[in-house]
């Protein structure tokens, strides 16, 4: 199932092609995205969402986004919805067409259904490996033309380490800093346990601020946690009470493995933080 | 004038739309490019940029392009163009469809006209800013998830990078790594003349291996330059004899200002280069 609606409220026909072959999305990943969880016909976390598509706007020179029609685009998507309860709304906005400045930019809300492999995920956990991706943790304030933090749809590297993950007998990764400090998942944000306190690395080593971690933390310290945004090192990770990756789509997901190495047990962790971050939404 | 052809050797019209919204092209970046520069109906260095379609394309884990396909599709765009003598042909293959493996790559040559700032910067030379790109000379073998070497379509840093070079008050960037050795630039080669030596960095540092850095060094070597593939320093590009950005559509455009500095007069070198660069197409 997929519904696809546009910024002036008209309904489009997925299967049926929109884009020109000389858009700046397709030509040079020149845009910015967002992915919206709806459960229910509610989406969760929209505010954060449209903040972040704003910031990567701003990021990549992009217009001010229009964040109210854009939000009618995602009540469009979910009053067309019959599908399952679940949706995945992507939220496209291209830069416009190559070699033309007079066309405006392209926007789009694409409702999806979440992927199979992702459901397995959140009920089973997964195996991850760590990737370096070459950046040294300091980079990203001293050189913001690398858009670290920005929700770019320049995405051929996340899916080449996801590939190799793949090749490696895991289902993600967890990118790391040449100096082995932790970074984020390529579609994913880091959280880490240790006792009753739940971490995640602090956005200025170069990582994408997360909408979910962030929702995660709130219900954690609604719920007692201590939450900390701190530099971890990849070689702390193994002997965590938990580590899992947050996203909308994946919810809080179990890492049950790190490297082929079998992690602790966090199956009562998750199951908590789970409860603690569906409970804000009941 | 714009010209479009499939690969299956039929024409589209360039001002109608043929992706669709869940292109990974366009939601992820995710595909390969060429732009081959055509000059008079013939296509400049067809071969070598087919091999390195062939290249990306195996760096991204995509099927074998069928080369014959492509050059006729190169082939098709010169026949039906009817405008000035110069094109750019884009070769662009995308993945296919996000969450459906079934749906084919979608693949096609796009012949545009050649930018007239990029026909200034062939005739005027450009002033160029250097900008750190993050990362180490040695990441590129360690790391090849970083895809550093294909050429994808998830260019919206090299467009950012282009962008800051605007707001410094150039038109260009040489990239460098976080050792200070020159890179490349965001869609060119590096090219460096000390005395009768002509200088390039090889692609092993983590940069494209340019078809026409490797033309103009087959030009130059035989009418009697030494052309060498060395490491060099950002630092010593001030006190060299000529600095040049190379690519199909710029082909050799002379830098004449760096980070601000004027850098010694280079026409000369210049028009030597491009003449024995142009004489190979005569």
């Amino acid at each position: 199932m997929r519904v696809l609606a546009f910024l002036d409220g008209t309904l489009g026909d997925p299967t049926k092609p929109y884009v020109r072959v000389d858009n700046t999305g397709v030509l040079r990943g020149d845009g910015i995205f967002e992915t919206v969880l709806v459960v229910d016909g509610k989406p969760r976390e929209l505010g954060p969402h449209l903040d972040r598509l704003a910031r990567s706007a701003a990021m990549l020179d992009l217009p001010e986004p229009d964040l109210p029609l854009w939000e009618q685009a995602v009540q469009q998507v979910i009053d067309n919805w019959q599908g399952s309860s679940e949706i995945a709304v992507k939220l496209v906005y291209t830069r416009g067409s190559e070699g033309d400045p007079d066309v405006e930019p392209f926007c789009y809300a694409l409702g999806m259904d979440i992927d199979d492999k992702i459901r397995t995920a959140r009920a089973e956990g997964i195996a991850v490996v760590t990737l370096d991706r070459g950046f040294g943790p300091e980079i990203s304030q001293r050189a913001p033309w690398l858009l670290l933090g920005a929700k770019t749809l320049s995405y051929a590297v996340n899916l080449a380490a996801l590939r190799e993950a793949g090749r490696r007998g895991a289902d993600d990764v967890i990118f790391t800093a040449t100096d082995g400090s932790v970074l984020e998942g390529p579609t994913s944000t880091v959280l880490v346990a240790k006792g009753r306190t739940l971490y995640t690395p602090p956005p200025t080593v170069g990582i994408l601020p997360g909408t979910t971690q962030r929702a995660v933390f709130r219900a954690a310290e609604n719920a007692g946690w201590t939450v900390k945004m701190e530099t971890l090192r990849a070689d702390e990770l193994a002997s965590a009470d938990g580590v899992f990756l947050a996203s909308s789509v994946r919810k809080v997901t179990r890492v049950h493995t790190l490297d082929g190495t079998r992690l602790p047990d966090s199956t009562d962790i998750h199951s908590e933080l789970c409860d603690a971050y569906e409970s804000q939404y009941a």
